[in-house]
């Protein structure tokens, strides 16, 4: 499918990420009639009102007749629900997508589109910003950012070509990869970081001296944690879709303590400096390199 | 002693932190002369050209004839090298003071200076910045930020009044607390981050898939790490300093990973919501009470 063939875009969940699909592809011109659907009236009429989507649909049903192409972009525990509230409603050439951080697991879920899972297409935009919501929906929250599609080899390569070709409107850098493969990469840079902070925040919460111990916390401190902010429920789901690989990464990371934990108790100092300049120069030269992106 | 009588301060290595205290102490109107002491010429020099001192000396004896106080801000592992070349050339009225991240070390290696250790004041000023070195020095990095005192039983009074002044000037928060209270806190809420973060980046980087890995780490990971770009030397002689608190919380932080994984392998999703609630709860408070500050 050509984009401009793409008349009709159904959004599921207009937050921060549908938003910015609806606005990015505005900006590129492709402008297909974009209709907003899901649970809060009043963020949809926020996007309706921000001129984000062009209509807004509560049933499901209705809202897919003739869609080219439908997005999930709600809370990933309500995509299962998604699903099979439109299951029955498809048409053989409507593509559907989703935007999840996990990817095995909405594979799964996708066999409740019976002969149309071959249309679904999974993928997962590498972006996000301190604040979520349409408010915060921007044109060029995708630009030079990875865009992860994970098809699977029925996927029908019409289908994935047209959300390569959305996702490469809206500015974005993408690739594919197996669902595992994803899955596998994003417990260690994003699940696990995210786990540890937690943890972390968590541990020291806990102590009888907790206050004195968060009045000397200073800088490296609040950039560590910072993504211990991040949603309670949005890490529940996520740490549960991909608990096989964040298992795996978490007790690679328990070894890597326990190897640092060693050298310590063996006034190791050549080895402490070895295992930091490794560390320290990996991160140095990762940063230069996202600087040339 | 007032600071109107401080008359000659000279500061060992005037980087960062060091530079930063002349000019914070300039901007107050007390006037010592400055002499600034250290391995690097070309350092002093620059420090000398930028006016942040008045003087360079290589001699420590030449050097702290007369001086009425002492301040050591060169890289830790010389505090021991430089109170040794000094002990036999202070007059019994200089003050000696110190800048390190750590504080039970200092306080051993303070008997160096035998009859005169009771002069000697540790102090931890809770201030960095994304750079080192005298050029990034600025006379507001103190304003509103923590600087700790950790005097013993036996430390002279008045020379604690003095450096609580000096930092006070500098727009310092200046509170007192036992070194090993100090080092406790810092291991939890500094040292033991730092090691996190360089713990992840090495085990990440070990890996064959590293470069893939890197290619999608994004803003949170970003983040996470941005401390794993510190210098490995500082942070050796750091673990080091603080080996046995560090252990400690390295302990603490291993069990709150096996409690995590255990509600991982348990598909404890109500423990896993529970567990980030409290930790982004606290993490919250805290960014909103840093604001107030």
């Amino acid at each position: 499918m050509w984009l401009q063939e793409l008349k009709k875009l159904v959004i599921f969940g207009v937050g921060l990420i549908g938003g910015s699909v609806a606005l990015a592809l505005k900006r590129a011109k492709v402008a297909p009639h974009i209709i907003g659907v899901g649970r809060s009236g009043a963020s949809l009429q926020a996007a309706l009102d921000l001129g984000v989507i062009d209509a807004v649909e509560t049933d499901p049903a209705k809202a897919i007749a003739d869609a080219d192409m439908v997005m999930i972009a709600a809370p990933v525990a309500q995509t299962s629900d998604i699903l099979k509230a439109i299951a029955p409603h498809l048409g053989p050439d409507t593509i559907i997508t989703d935007v999840g951080s996990t990817k095995s697991d909405v594979i799964q879920h996708a066999a409740l589109l019976g002969k149309n899972a071959v249309q679904f297409v999974p993928g997962h935009p590498i972006a996000g910003a301190e604040k979520s919501g349409v408010g915060s929906a921007r044109a060029d929250l995708f630009d030079g950012k990875n865009v992860v599609l994970t098809p699977t080899e029925n996927t029908n390569p019409q289908a994935l070509e047209a959300v390569y070709k959305l996702w490469g409107s809206a500015g974005a850098r993408v690739c594919e990869m197996s669902a595992s493969n994803h899955d596998g990469i994003f417990a260690a840079v994003s699940h696990l970081p995210h786990l540890l902070a937690f943890a972390l925040v968590d541990e020291i919460a806990s102590r009888p001296n907790a206050a004195q111990l968060f009045d000397f916390a200073a800088g490296g401190f609040r950039d560590f944690t910072r993504i211990a902010g991040s949603s309670p429920e949005m890490w529940r789901d996520i740490s549960l879709a991909n608990r096989e690989s964040l298992l795996s990464e978490l007790s690679a990371y328990q070894a890597e303590l326990v190897k640092l934990k060693t050298l310590l108790e063996n006034l190791d100092g050549a080895g402490l400096q070895a295992l930091f300049e490794r560390a320290s120069l990996a991160r140095n030269e990762w940063v230069s390199a996202q600087k040339l992106r």
